[in-house]
């Protein structure tokens, strides 16, 4: 079965709306909605009175339609009676101000209190809904990511320190708190990165997100338990959430699913929503590398890309493409918030496939006709996609490139990722992600190619070997700048960045100059440096490009370095799409590595998940895609083609 | 009479200087101050000691020099013994931060003891005062408009909701607490609306900030009764406060005066700022409709535009117009903060008539010419505008426009009703501002023959069905996007918007698309939708413009739909100034609503008061103007002149 | 000795390290660094428990290194065990925000336990080091700075505020209370400024800031003592810090410090770099007027510039030109912040001499040469620079102009100051500064011929005397808009701006005209008003540039008294530098003042101090400069080179 479906909270509405509302999902082709993300309240409207009737019918209902049920627990927003009675289970700022109900995510996820009673609620509704046959799913929570800074996530922080770090020394070091005297003498004294005068500890800042995150895990595994405990054969999952701020680390969380869900909300308007697209799945294939690469797309947007300020609707035929594309690279179907947009409440204009205009809108209509393309393809998608190049993705680079006192302000971890994923996206290259931070990477790199490590800012000694064998055994590897600056706990590796890599690229960078907003630096291949440049020295790497002006003029600026079977290039200066594109491309070139097809035009992208050939038109005008051993398909514009592939035809 | 003065603070000078002052104002025609605006910590230096002494001086001298006084109620400023005793009438901010006193308005209004001291202060005030024959008006506080989420307004707020809602299901429903798990099962769960996680309950903040407007106004209604009882022939009046972000909903509150009054400070230092006088103007004399259109202009600056960051000088004359604008609009006279600038304090940079430099400079020097012509008017003035174009006002939708998760961030409720008002100003129309969330809107809307409508987003059935009717009965109707969008408890109107208006404009809105900045699509007519486009489709409505590129080509933008006797006009674009005006101008020929005077160059102005024709020459060139049956005027570059007006002519 | 060294921080390093770090210090030909600066925790571990082995093994290491000591009292930052255990210790914001530990400076100066504990540890230093060979200065503190406004702070408010005001009428009419009804009737009503709920009393805010200053002082003082009275032959000293926020009078301060040292960190990374270090030494000098203009250099960056937002790598040669720079503006040596960059903590990029990439590096080689310049340059240094020229400098001036209410929000005293410097370095001219708040004012004047007075807000009675006499005695100034407005407590002059000045200048203002960003208005020289202009009336004095557009067309903008034997110019517009130099090139050449060098091309810096010229070339390309008496010399691009003056050649 391929989900199709979306949240559904038939609490907001009178029950006659219900029969409507299934009957309307019956004439779309839905087949699995969630249900009772934020009904809380509705199921616990007291401490410790619980009111099923209504959740009993609307399963019941739901069954009776042939729809199935990702059942949520409803944790993430506590009632007002929970926060009422436990205040100490608000959530409390850097600042020191104790958040009040009113909203959602109004938790913390250390106080007993808040635990207790997820457990409790979590609990019932396994007890009662556990075999239910309409049940297909468990959706723990939502988001997991509240931040709290109280007390008593100081004494969680506390705690987890001590598991990591043994003993304060050994903090004391991994902290480097030798800077600006901020030694600990006692565990009490430790705290959550809280409004201090000046600069805080990047370290500490890095440590107590790691804590959150393991946290925040902690109270899903309970959940889990809970609920695996009332029956075993039903999956269990979570909703990542992606975007500009996660709280999390999904990679490491993915291992404690059953199925990766991901909500995604691209956020441009123009042709980056639909690069965004494919990072959004390609990253969410890659969490689900230990489930077969297959995942969820549990939350996207039927009608709108939330643009900086402003709702942007969607062009007719885009619920489609995206939805789709998702599928694409691994989706196991396509879910939306939200199946009825509601008439009140924060999110009101938030866009749902039935919206405030009803059934008869452009939106239910393209989703009635995403139902059918979808039943369709039921039985024809399967397996995953085959990439031959991993780009690193790592939470703690991420948010260690979040803090205060780096060398610029404006570095953007997740851009960087995404420019290099999407260099490959706009090449036609299928791309998968890998986790240096994990202890699988030494088992996933054989399947590659070509690895790309965008502002891998922090590194082990373990990864840097993995990688440096990668290479050694054939690879090729692609550092970027910032990358292997320093060990996990953020301290620098000294002699010459980057320190991890200096061997393996043969370089040895000894300043970083970033460059100015609007100020550029010649590239002696007719590119240029923008934002970042850095004075390199080869120590048996090959200089490719050199820069061109500025005090730099003539020094190495992109290396390639022969190791073992395989090369290491080093980029050390900020580019352009166009020109990481050019570099990219003949990384991928000298790996053998090939597009999808090639030769497609601008705007036309191709994907293949197992043996079959999706065919996205992005563009205005009509395209007519030659196929090897097939007929050409003309994809409409704004279409989605579908091909399957003869058994001798393959991308590489 | 008419008023000319401004306030008046004799307490921040030695009593020497009162007799200067005394004479100056009699040099420049003062008629009357406002006395003791910020006076408390002077009348009552110590809580229960009164010292009237120095006020009896000034009372007894201002009425021996022939100048009326607009005493106050001191209690917009309530003195450090005060706050210090009770720390409870400080205000509170979402944060949570008590502030203190060292500034004005620090109070909470919701507070007893605040209250309290207030009425006896008040007391005090009219037990001494109320027939001293000096005394013309009394001066209720100051703008009031203090935000407090404290305890004690907390429970203020219960208690307002419970008689609002009655119950806690009522509550809920209005408030769609279905959504997020916010459902209420206390009432002293119910908070206002403080630092939350992320979104808050659109609904709650708009409850509170009805009810933070009624909790202001029981104050100084309680103050009122007070005052009236001392002495019931003297008016009573507060100043309201215009501007871009306003506490209270003026015009519910203008029936409990004898006098509206409002404070008006344009922000636009070139041709703008005539524009917001006229505004301004056009507004206060919709609230005071009650009073026969009669109101007066308690304070603008004299010499200043506050634009942005920096205090605009005006250039010589304009002081003179913009006062005369007033009160060619309703204005019963002209009054400013202040009159003399104050040698420290938090404003001490704010204008003045007598400013630093002395009475020795251009302000002082055109105020008295002002005072001269204003004498010379005194007989001439009266009566009222007279206008055929009322525009709708309602502080609730532009509350609820202020809300996160709105389809834009920079949704402008101001700005969009600002600029169809602007659209009319420069084409000479006369215009009143009308009210569709009050009860006299059926009474009212007889005397127009067009209604604007510009982002009317909450609306009440009873409303909608006076619109209606307008229409029915021969009246035309304009409305705006983002109007009859919603219940006034901001619930959704489903199936289509603009829900309330479907069946009188004739259309039915199935998707919005909110436009990036810099982003248009070309209209038929030639103009451009900016900022804002639409889906409408039509179900009887005559399209008369169309979107002609985007995904919208082809769509209905601008409609009008026969309804009854009249006509419904429904714009879907965001349009320019230009682009509504000229729409606008259609409307109301379409109406038969012609100018003041027609044919009138750029940057000239006529405005009819009573019999009284005011003519504003903005430019730079004298302007010789023909009149109907009388000789034409020549106005002076930056100048006015009035003329008499022939009983046999008329603008309409 | 010229000191030449940097912060050293061996506690963040292995004491392998340290070995190293001798070596190289003695191959760069350090002669001092800075030690202990953050070692609280080092040294008192816990309360009352100190280790002083690792400071004894490092300060005879050093010593037997032929490396003197700066010896810091670590007071800056108080370990976690201090405000765990005293947290009223920890400095609270305007909100009220008890800010936690986790960085440096958390520390609240008022509070009595963090005095004692401060006094306990430099205590325990004096006893143990005071004597010690290596030890050459004592650094108190670090950039003492820290504001709070807590309860403790609002005692020691009030104290200060008796002492200075004597009663509560006195402060009442000080700070105008009388406006917004403000008046104290009790010292304890008295807060220092908080969160209120709109604009504060200035005066407070101005009061506050003196006291903060004053508190600060009183901190550095009680340290001090201690010090001295363990060997009175050790100077001591703490570093002031430049920059656009300061909380301290540096000038009132500089009298109580044997040595005035500076943290100075220019935040351009063009041509503006090199202005700043001029005008950062300058000021220096200015401070250290009562040690006859000696003063160190104590924290640069050895290879930063930090523009906003980002690090600014030095170009090769810069280094050593800023150092120089310094050197030849009087400074005793070059100190850096920091020695060796650190693996982690706060601020792990901030530069140092030996940086990540260690001594094999382009910093610590230029470092290397350096060092190797200032050995040869030991004994030529001496004396100091003499100028005829001076710029006075308020702080108070600057704080009061930084509040709110004033005429334009981008109001910049730093800036103005800044330009006028920058206009007379550009012109070559030697540049003093003068304190128009100090007593030494009248026996500073009498060695200028020109005084320049930028937004000099506040002014003395008695230094307004001063400078009358200054010009009635044939001396020339110029007087910027802004100036003597004001009595010190913040009161306006009234009758007319400049109204200090009035007579001296022979004009009054009338009214002020701040210029929106983008306008401007041609004077009739040629030139353009900016951001500012006004009404002026001259009373006596002579026009020399008039507005030549707006409605001041006409009016005087630019005008010269003649007064006794000298003349005061009036500068009323907002000048470009362009503009603001050619009138004072020519105020200069009407005072018989000359540059330096006559003649020298743009990017070229010539600089005397004492016997010794200094020539900077910062162009990119070699320049010949000829001397008078001496051959010319052939500066490199990016050099410097350095001449000896033959007795008889003199730049004035």
């Amino acid at each position: 079965m391929l989900f199709f479906g979306g949240d559904y909270n038939p609490e907001q509405w009178p029950e006659e709306v219900w029969a409507q509302d299934v009957a309307l999902m019956r004439q779309a082709g839905v087949t699995m909605v969630s249900l009772g993300v934020f009904a809380w309240s509705h199921v616990e409207p007291e401490e410790g009175r619980f009111t099923f009737g209504w959740l009993d019918r609307i399963m019941d209902r739901l069954h009776d339609g042939g729809i199935k049920v990702a059942l949520a627990t409803p944790t993430a927003s506590p009632p007002p009676w929970f926060t009422s009675a436990h205040p100490e289970g608000l959530p409390v700022t850097a600042d020191g101000v104790r958040l009040s109900h009113g909203s959602r995510d109004t938790y913390c996820v250390s106080a007993p209190a808040y635990r207790a009673a997820a457990r409790t609620v979590a609990g019932k509704l396994a007890e009662r809904y556990a075999r239910h046959p309409a049940l297909a799913l468990w959706h723990v929570h939502n988001e997991y990511g509240t931040d709290c800074r109280c007390d008593l996530t100081a004494a969680a922080f506390r705690g987890w320190l001590r598991t990591k770090h043994g003993d304060l020394d050994a903090l004391n070091e991994a902290w480097t708190t030798a800077f600006w005297s901020q030694r600990y003498s006692d565990w009490a004294q430790i705290l959550p990165p809280r409004a201090t005068q000046y600069l805080p500890n990047p370290a500490q800042v890095l440590d107590f997100r790691r804590f959150l995150s393991d946290e925040l895990l902690g109270a899903f595994v309970e959940q889990r338990d809970l609920l695996r405990a009332a029956n075993p054969d039903i999956p269990i999952t979570t909703n990542f959430v992606q975007g500009g701020w996660v709280s999390v680390d999904h990679a490491r969380w993915a291992a404690e699913l059953d199925l990766v869900a991901v909500d995604h909300y691209p956020a441009d308007a123009g042709d980056g929503a639909e690069a965004e697209t494919a990072f959004g799945g390609d990253l969410a294939r890659g969490w689900a590398a230990g489930q077969g690469g297959a995942w969820l797309l549990m939350e996207t947007a039927p009608n709108l890309i939330y643009t900086p300020g402003r709702m942007h609707a969607k062009e007719p035929g885009r619920l489609t493409r995206h939805s789709l594309g998702y599928l694409a690279r691994g989706s196991r179907g396509a879910m939306y918030f939200q199946w009825r947009q509601p008439r009140g409440g924060a999110e009101l204009f938030h866009s749902a496939l039935v919206p405030h205009a009803g059934p008869d809108s452009p939106v239910f209509r393209e989703a009635v006709g995403l139902g059918r393309r979808l039943a369709a393809l039921r039985d024809r998608v399967g397996g995953t996609v085959e990439a031959r190049v991993a780009i690193g993705w790592d939470a703690p680079s991420w948010w260690a490139l979040q803090g205060a006192g780096l060398p610029a302000a404006d570095l953007d971890y997740l851009a960087a990722v995404q420019q290099a994923h999407r260099a490959f996206y706009r090449s036609g290259i299928a791309t998968d992600f890998v986790f240096p931070g994990l202890d699988d990477l030494a088992a996933r790199l054989p399947a590659y190619r070509v690895v790309v490590l965008p502002h891998l800012y922090l590194v082990s000694d373990e990864a840097a070997d993995v990688l440096r064998e990668f290479v050694a055994g054939g690879g090729h590897l692609v550092v970027g700048p910032l990358s292997g600056i320093a060990d996990p706990a953020g301290r620098i590796r000294l002699g010459g960045y980057p320190g991890a890599f200096r061997d393996v690229l043969g370089v040895r960078v000894v300043e970083w100059r970033p460059l100015a907003l609007g100020t550029e630096i010649p590239l002696d291949s007719g590119d240029r440096a923008i934002r970042w440049s850095e004075r390199v020295e080869t120590a048996g790497a090959q200089t490719l490009v050199r820069y061109a002006g500025d005090v730099l003029a003539g020094a190495p600026a992109i290396t390639r370095n022969r190791f073992g079977a395989g090369s290491a290039w080093y980029l050390s200066p900020g580019l352009g799409d166009d020109a990481l594109r050019r570099v990219l491309d003949q990384v991928a070139a000298e790996a053998g590595v090939r597009p999808v097809l090639a030769g497609l035009p601008p705007r036309v992208e191709a994907v293949r998940r197992g043996e079959l050939l999706f065919l996205f038109n992005h563009g205005a005008e009509a395209v007519t895609i030659p196929l090897p051993g097939a007929d050409p398909v003309t994809v409409p514009p704004g279409g989605v083609r579908t091909s399957g592939l003869a058994r001798h035809w393959a991308g590489d």
